[in-house]
């Protein structure tokens, strides 16, 4: 097999400068990177990055394990954590976490330990402590994006606070009659983040003597659920809400799209609030506690890099910021 | 360093269990594979994944290149790849094309030609001839999933006979007034299938001998896009169409949130047909032309194995299947 010093002698440059034209990590001029493509060509030069790994042990990739992306955070978060790894010339591999538990357990157990990767960003999975003790067990640094931080150094909001004052506005208008818009359903357990979610509008109600009014309805996280939820919910016209806290946007959304369906005015009859700050909640007039995920991605890396530049160093735990955006979908009761 | 013979050796087991071992690739019982883990661990035995890709010349890992995914078809799409890829124990190496001319030519020019993967796929992005150039320069086997196919496998509906159906459809219902929510915008050109889409649209008017009427009404292919563009195109009352062709589901909910808030019913006053069936087109009852661009994720992992199998075999391509899903959202007009 050609050597990296083949190539480098053919195209008539150092070592260097081929290593640096064929890893695309460092100055090359055009032609010079042209030349050596060419000679690598002609040589059948093939596994250079592995080469390069394999005397650094190091393969410049960061894997991101993570829930399938058709949600707004996931993408958002996605685009961040691929910004930083390009400014500091990683590479991502992706791992989604499947569906079914047979290929779930495959992945953690087969599959990752034994890929190639400096570090692991997980984002969201609340893995089991099974799951968690075989991330560990790769053995690189892991850093966690969500609530759920044991052992690791993670970022996320503080998710029980978001809907503490998500649902403190709520009361501050002088609604007593709020339901909580997206528990667990039959299908799904809640993840951890969203039952912190639904913590935080517990203890507001608490802290207000209002826990008897608690209602928590039952939806999946997305749009389509907080319209079926929230249909359902306002069927009933002698026992509506007066407010409703979604425990996300898109469910937040759902839930102003179901009421205007059924002839219900937001906010004049009906205030929703939801949390995130969606790329459609502008659209929407919603008021929401908002967050970057994009920015929650940058931090992840540069959480990653550190741990990996110092990995005895201890874990960091980061709140990301949230703040509430009051837009026009909430108002006080009538 | 080590070799995975050391660490064979230290397990007591054969260097192709323990290669299997670390590699997650291949059977191996969980005590053999911890133990050969262990021995890996003190050994400090790091880049076998490398080693085995030297000695094969293989990496086992794919790039897909794709814009970012904030969109119901890059998420499904990516979904299907990675369920593709998971299920022949490739690794995914995910490139998004930055937004921004530098970092682009960044990612073509220099990052993508000197990283690791055995095959590519580009979703999308119709690059420039230079761009595509310089993925064929990689010399790896390239899929595309789009329209634009130049020189690759590639795989993706029949973006001008969706469109050309979408019409089609409301002009058999009696419309002759159809708005086109989704053209090119001071911002941003079309992209190339959207324009094929625009294309088919036109197509179908011309066939009807409504050429005269054809509207088309620049927005971005999302629902805030739709939604803006569709609420100044029916401000003006005296010059209203009955009927909206967007060129993706996105635009045409879009569409008829826009429609809702000015108090114009959908269908009996506006027929509005996407082309999609997004996740969300069921829950506003959409009449659209149905695609699963998670099939299409796997038929381009398909095409990517056939051809790293054979680079030498002719090129494919595969047009995936679209079809009328008839909701409520089309109507005769009044």
């Amino acid at each position: 097999m050609s050597t990296i010093a083949d190539v480098a002698s053919r195209a008539g440059v150092s070592k260097a400068t081929a290593s640096r034209a064929l890893s695309g990590r460092g100055y090359v001029s055009d032609e010079t990177r042209q030349r050596v493509m060419d000679a690598a060509d002609d040589l059948a030069y093939v596994a250079h990055s592995s080469a390069t790994s394999l005397a650094t042990g190091r393969t410049q990739t960061v894997g991101l394990v993570m829930p399938p992306i058709d949600r707004w955070f996931f993408a958002e978060l996605l685009a961040g954590v691929q910004e930083s790894l390009l400014s500091v010339d990683y590479d991502l591999s992706l791992y989604g976490v499947p569906e079914g538990t047979q290929t779930r357990e495959r992945l953690f157990e087969t599959v990752l330990p034994g890929r190639r990767f400096d570090g692991i960003i997980a984002v969201g999975i609340q893995p089991s402590a099974r799951e968690l003790e075989r991330l560990h067990r790769t053995g690189r640094p892991l850093v966690s994006v969500g609530p759920y931080s044991e052992g690791s150094s993670a970022v996320s909001i503080d998710d029980t606070a978001a809907a503490r004052i998500a649902t403190e506005h709520l009361i501050e208008l002088g609604h007593e009659d709020i339901a909580f818009v997206g528990g667990a359903t039959d299908a799904a357990a809640l993840s951890y983040g969203d039952a912190q979610r639904l913590e935080g509008y517990h203890g507001a109600l608490r802290a207000a003597g209002l826990l008897a009014h608690a209602r928590v309805v039952g939806a999946a996280p997305t749009m389509p659920g907080g319209y079926a939820a929230t249909a359902g919910l306002l069927g009933d016209r002698r026992n509506r809400p007066t407010a409703i806290v979604g425990v996300c946007d898109e469910a937040a959304i759902g839930a102003i799209i179901a009421a205007r369906r059924l002839g219900i005015a937001v906010p004049t009859e009906l205030s929703v609030v939801g949390i995130d700050d969606h790329a459609h909640a502008d659209m929407f007039a919603l008021t929401t506690i908002g967050q970057s995920p994009r920015d929650q991605g940058h931090e992840a890396v540069r959480l990653l890099i550190r741990r990996m530049a110092e990995p005895e160093a201890p874990i960091e735990r980061v709140t990301a910021p949230s703040s509430l955006v009051v837009r026009s979908s909430t108002a006080p009761p009538r």
